[in-house]
């Protein structure tokens, strides 16, 4: 192929790209049955986190998934665990000094979930936002907000996380990136 | 069976049972169809509630349906309308005292669904939170979250709430257990 | 058919016009999947929003879609890549402003979508709100809220917004209206 032809194909490619990177994905006949999978997966996470509960948490990724968030990087089931154990010992400890209050209470809402299945890997940014009441009143008010930026594997026929990254907008060194994430 | 050997084989299971516990709940060939109604319902239900259209609203519980709410327990649709109309009549009232201002919006938001479906039974664990505007300057603030413990039937093909018992986190009385309901 | 009878038929239609309102929608073989990409779509919708990234944004409507929103009436792909453009240099300009700060960061969440399909149209209620970070301390708050009313089309296999009308409870003028827009 000639240089001329070479140069009329990658402007052709060019100025196609920002259509294509824009266009919708495909879907296959096995997306919304993946797509509710990953949806009801996600819920049980949040579930998992605002309760506390380190085995229900660490069980939504894979034995070697990688957890980066706000307190660091965990890889793997049972660091993972560790951290959510690491987070009900510090509510505990927060509840004790606020008797005889009742406790606060911190939860986690999710939306806007961008799926692109390919296989049995997946990739998913979504939208999450916290409400927490833990100021003197108990009266709630947004937290925290931001997105994550995530890749899922299937494994035995169940999705799971292989990683989670967290981006959080109260905080200058995890805000997000100029760039539109769910290109 | 001897008991040395039951003791073990009880001790295997106890060993196992939280990674059981936490394990994904099984989706059959059906799951999508069944998350996505419930889905549209669970939204159809929010809307009836905002706008305070009790039929509407009444008709997403089964006529034996149960809500458990801040305002206390009303059995069956008929029940379930008259506290709908009691909210209509409440926003009338106070919107004809908040004149000339435009009326206020209370409206809830719902997300963080999880599902698990058996045949024509369900359960259903999902979040909420409730955006006024009611001060004088007419500015939104979050008034309310919490989370729902659901129960639904599929009845002539369509899936209706049997039980829906709301927590409310802005209330004593209202608010969470220490386990993880989504379990 | 005499005036009697006709009226007999249209007593009895409207005794029973709230029941028929208010039951669910039909969901066919088909609801899960669409739905599943509608909800992609709306997701994609967001994420472009958020980022202001024109030619994403303007990607989830039909060539000759119709934006209607605080900022007025946009029809056509091209006039509504213009508002995401006009977004992203009034953000620019205000991060200019802001500096040496880290700049703010408004983000839009959805929920609560109720959906009807008939073949290739759609009819898509749901409920959005913001978070923003632009006051001086950079702390998030509820900017706004409201509901979308929608139409959609399948256009080449993939559905579209054809017109968006997005509802804001903190503009007199965009506020929504007495009837529940979901029935």
């Amino acid at each position: 192929m000639n240089k001329t032809m070479t140069n009329v194909l990658v402007s052709a490619l060019l100025a196609v790209a920002p259509a294509f990177a824009a266009a919708p994905a495909g879907y296959d006949a096995k997306y919304a049955a993946d797509r509710a999978e990953i949806e009801d997966l996600q819920a049980r996470y949040i579930f998992a986190l605002d309760w506390q509960d380190a085995d229900a948490y660490a069980s939504t990724f894979t034995e070697d998934g990688v957890l980066d968030w706000a307190g660091g990087i965990a890889k793997g089931r049972e660091a993972i665990r560790a951290e959510v154990r690491g987070m009900r010992a510090s509510f505990a400890k927060k509840e004790a000094g606020d008797a005889p209050r009742r406790p606060a209470r911190l939860r986690h809402l999710t939306t806007n979930a961008v799926l692109k299945i390919d296989g049995d890997h997946a990739t998913h940014v979504a939208y999450w936002f916290e409400l927490d009441n833990d100021g003197r009143d108990r009266w709630p008010y947004v937290g925290g907000y931001g997105h994550y930026e995530d890749e899922l594997r299937r494994v035995n026929g169940h999705w799971l996380y292989t990683k989670r990254k967290i981006f959080n907008e109260v905080m200058d060194s995890r805000a997000a990136g100029p760039q539109n994430p769910a290109r």
